[in-house]
C-alpha cells in the first residue's frame, strides 16, 4: 500500500462517513454498544463486502474481517481496535485501527497476495471507559477478563447495568460471567493494533509513525490531603506555620527532581497532579489555609520504576511532614500493571518500519489500550502509533491521511513479509 | 493595677456583658455603625461613669473617656482600639484595647494619680472591613484618611451606603467629605493601641505580652494565573509538558528559599498563598490541566523588603516560564504601606515592661490595626500585643484575665511613669 491517492480518498471518505454516522455538538460521539456504534460496524461491514472482504460478528457482538481464503484458519494474527468513542470525541481515537487493519485485507486483496500467516481484523466495541465507568470491555471479554463487578456497573446516562445493555445485543453474558473467553485465544498468534498518539511525541519529532514498546501501568490517587493549620496570613511568622500549600509545592518540587533522575537513569516515568484545591468555602487572600487536596497519577512501563516512586512519595511526605509540620491523607490507591509489548512482534514492527522507507522509532504509551488487555491474557501483541496533533478525547484529534497510510504499510509490511513472531 | 482579683472580676464581667450585647448564632456580631454597635458604647459610657470617669461622643459617634481633672486638656495622649467585630467573631479583638484604656482610667482614679501627660481613651466604631469593604472606618474619618469612594461603599447586607449609615447617626459627613480631620491632630500627643495578637507567636513564646514594633504593610495578588498546556496524562513525557501545577509548586520553592535567606538576614517577611485551583470544570485525575489559579500575598514592616519581594516574584516566574514553558497573569496589585511604631513609643513601652517585670519583648504585627492609621497621619504611635489563643475573627479567641490585666498593667505604667515620647 503506497500512499496513491486512491487510497488517500478512499481513507478520507471512509472517515467521513464514520464521523457523520455519529455526530455530536462537537466532534464525534460513539456510545458504547449504542445504536450509533452499531450503525458503525454495518457501514464497514458494507464498505469490507464491497471489496470483496468477508466479515463476521463474534459471540461479542464484535466485526471480523478476513481475506475469504484466510476466512476458515484456525490461528491467525489478530488486528484491530475500537469503534466507540468518548462524547465530543474525535474521530480517530479507535477507528483508526480498524481502518488500518480493513486497508490492509483491501490491499492484499487487490494484490492477490496472502499474508505470512492468516489475518484477522476486528472492530470491537466498548473500549472507552466513559460510558459505564469500566474500560476495554470489548477486549476483556474476549479474553475472559470481564468482571461480575463490571457487568454490574450502571451506563452513565440511563442508568441501565452493562449486562442489560449486552444482552440486548445478545452477546453471551453467560459465558462472561463463567470466566470464559469469548475468542478461542489458542487461535491468537499475535494482537495487532494501530493508534493514534495520544501526545505530542512524534508530533514533536517530526515523525509519522512509532512502534509502542509497552504501555504504561499506573497507581492513582484521587485525593491526597495536605493538613495544616489555618491563621492569618500576616500574623504567623514562618517559623509557626503548618502551611499545606507550601508543603505541597515542596513535596511535587521533591518528586520532580526525583523524576528527572529516574529519566536520567533512563527509567520511564511520568507524574502529574490534574486536580488541586482549598476549600472554597473557606480560603482566602489573607488566610494561610488549613489544608489542600491533590491527586496525583504515577505511570510506568516499568513495574520496578512504579514500585520505586510508590514508596519515594511516602518517604518524601514523611519528610515534608516533618520539617514543615503537616500532614498527607491518602485515599485509597488504584492502580494498573504495565502492560509491555512483545520483543519478538517490536522487532518485526521495527524492520516493517524500515522497509517503509522510516526511521524506527520505539516508544511508551502512556494511555491504554486494548493490546495491553490481550499482552496481559498472554498473547504476543504489538502497537503501531501515528502522529496525531491535540491529543485525543476532543474534537481537535487531527491525522493525516498521509500519516494514516504510513501507518497502514508498516502494518502490511509487518503482516506480509517480516512475518512470524510466533 | 496589680492582678488583684477584683480587677480580673470585673474585667471578666465587662467582656461578658459585652459579649451579650451582640450574641451571634456562634461568637459575637458587633457590625459597624449598627445598634448593637451603639448599644455598646453606651454600656461601656455607663460602666465608665459608674466609676467616675468622664465620658463625651466625638463628630464621629465614638466615645471618648478621660479623668474628670483632665477633661480640658488641649493636648493628650489617645488610647483606644475598636468595638465592632465580625460576624461570627470572637469577643476580644478590638474591645480588649478599650477595655484596657478604661482601667487605666480607673485605676488612676481609684489611686487618685495624674498621668505624665492627659490622657484620652476613645472607642471607636468601624474598624473590620466586613461590613462595608474599607476598614479603618473610624480612625480614617478622625485623620482626614475616608475618601469619597469609601463612602460610597455599600453595606454587605442592607445595601446602603457607608456615608448613609454614617448621616443616621449624625456623623460630620461633610467635614470627612472635604477632607477635614473629625479630631484636632495638634492635641494627640501620641496614639497607644492594645490589642490581641492574631497570630500564635506569644503563644508558642510563653509570653503574656508584646510590645509591636510596627504593622505590616503588604502588595496582594488575588488571583494570579500559570497557564500550560493540558494533556493527557500519560502520553505526554516530561521534556514536552507545559504543566502548570508542576510551575507553581516550583514557584512556590523558590520563594520559599528567598523567604528564609531574607529572614536569615534579619528582614521581616510572611508569605501567603491562600487561595489554589485547577478548574473544576475540566480538571481530572489523568489529565495536565491547562491552568492553575493562585493567590499571593506578602507582608513585611519593611517597604524594601516588600519591594525587594515584588521584583523577585517577577523574576522567579520568568525563570520559570522560561525552564517550564508556561506564562503568568497577574491581576492588579493590591498594596498598603507599612507602619512603623515610633521608636521613642517602642522605647517607653519597653521600659514599662520592664517595670511590670516582664520581658521586654518586641514583634510586627500582622494584621491591619487603627494605629497604622494615626502612624501614618504623623502620630507617634504605639501599640501592646496581648498573647491570644486560635487566633482572631473567629469565637475561639481566648484571652485570659490575668494576661489581659498584665498587657493594661503594661499600658498604666506607660501612662504614669515612663512618659513622654512627644
Amino acid at each position: 500500500m503506497s500512499m496513491t491517492t486512491e487510497f488517500a480518498t478512499y481513507a478520507q471518505k471512509l472517515f467521513d462517513d464514520v464521523a457523520q454516522l455519529g455526530t455530536d455538538t462537537l466532534g464525534v460521539s460513539r456510545p458504547a454498544y449504542s445504536a450509533t456504534e452499531t450503525r458503525v460496524l454495518e457501514y464497514l461491514q458494507r464498505e469490507a463486502q464491497a471489496h470483496g472482504i468477508l466479515t463476521m460478528r463474534d459471540a461479542g457482538d464484535n466485526l471480523l474481517f478476513s481475506l475469504p481464503e484466510e476466512a476458515e484458519a484456525e490461528r491467525f494474527v489478530l488486528v484491530g481496535s475500537h469503534v466507540d468513542s468518548v462524547p465530543q470525541g474525535g474521530n480517530y481515537d479507535g477507528l483508526a485501527g480498524v481502518a488500518a487493519g480493513l486497508f490492509c485485507l483491501i490491499k492484499a486483496r487487490e494484490e492477490g497476495r496472502r499474508f505470512a500467516r492468516p489475518v484477522r481484523v476486528i472492530a470491537m466495541r466498548a473500549e472507552e471507559s466513559h460510558w459505564f465507568g469500566p474500560c476495554y470491555i470489548g477486549s476483556k471479554s474476549l479474553t475472559g477478563q470481564l468482571g461480575k463487578a463490571e457487568l454490574a456497573a450502571k451506563h452513565r446516562e440511563d442508568g441501565r447495568t452493562l449486562e442489560s445493555h449486552m444482552r440486548d445485543l445478545s452477546i453471551d453474558v453467560d459465558s462472561i460471567l463463567a470466566g470464559k473467553p469469548l475468542l478461542c485465544m489458542d487461535s491468537v498468534l499475535e494482537y495487532i493494533e494501530v493508534h493514534i498518539e495520544q501526545g505530542p511525541m512524534l508530533v514533536e519529532k517530526r515523525l509519522p509513525v512509532a512502534v509502542v514498546s509497552g504501555i504504561r501501568g499506573n497507581f492513582r490517587h484521587k485525593k491526597i490531603t495536605c493538613i495544616g493549620e489555618a491563621g492569618h496570613s500576616g500574623a504567623v511568622p514562618r517559623a509557626y506555620r503548618h502551611d499545606p500549600v507550601f508543603a505541597l509545592a515542596d513535596l511535587l518540587s521533591r518528586l520532580d527532581d526525583s523524576w528527572l533522575t529516574i529519566l536520567q537513569k533512563g527509567d520511564d516515568l511520568v507524574l502529574t497532579s490534574g486536580m488541586v484545591a482549598t476549600d472554597p468555602q473557606t480560603h482566602s487572600l489573607s488566610r494561610i489555609p488549613g489544608k489542600i487536596t491533590f491527586s496525583f497519577d504515577c505511570r510506568s512501563q516499568s513495574d520496578t520504576a512504579l514500585e520505586g516512586m510508590r514508596v519515594l512519595l511516602r518517604e518524601e511526605m514523611e519528610q515534608v511532614e516533618n520539617t514543615r509540620r503537616v500532614r498527607f491523607e491518602l485515599d485509597e490507591e488504584m492502580s494498573s500493571a504495565p502492560a509491555l509489548m512483545a520483543e519478538s512482534v517490536i522487532q518485526s514492527l521495527r524492520k516493517a518500519m524500515v522497509q517503509t522507507g522510516l526511521e524506527p522509532f520505539v516508544m511508551p504509551s502512556g494511555g491504554g489500550h486494548d493490546a495491553a488487555i490481550f499482552a496481559n491474557a498472554g498473547v504476543p501483541s504489538g502497537m503501531i502509533f501515528l502522529r496525531n496533533r491535540n491529543g485525543s478525547h476532543n474534537p481537535e484529534e487531527a491525522l493525516d491521511m498521509a500519516d494514516f497510510l504510513l501507518g497502514a504499510e508498516v502494518l502490511y509490511n509487518h503482516l506480509t513479509v517480516t512475518g512470524g513472531a510466533a
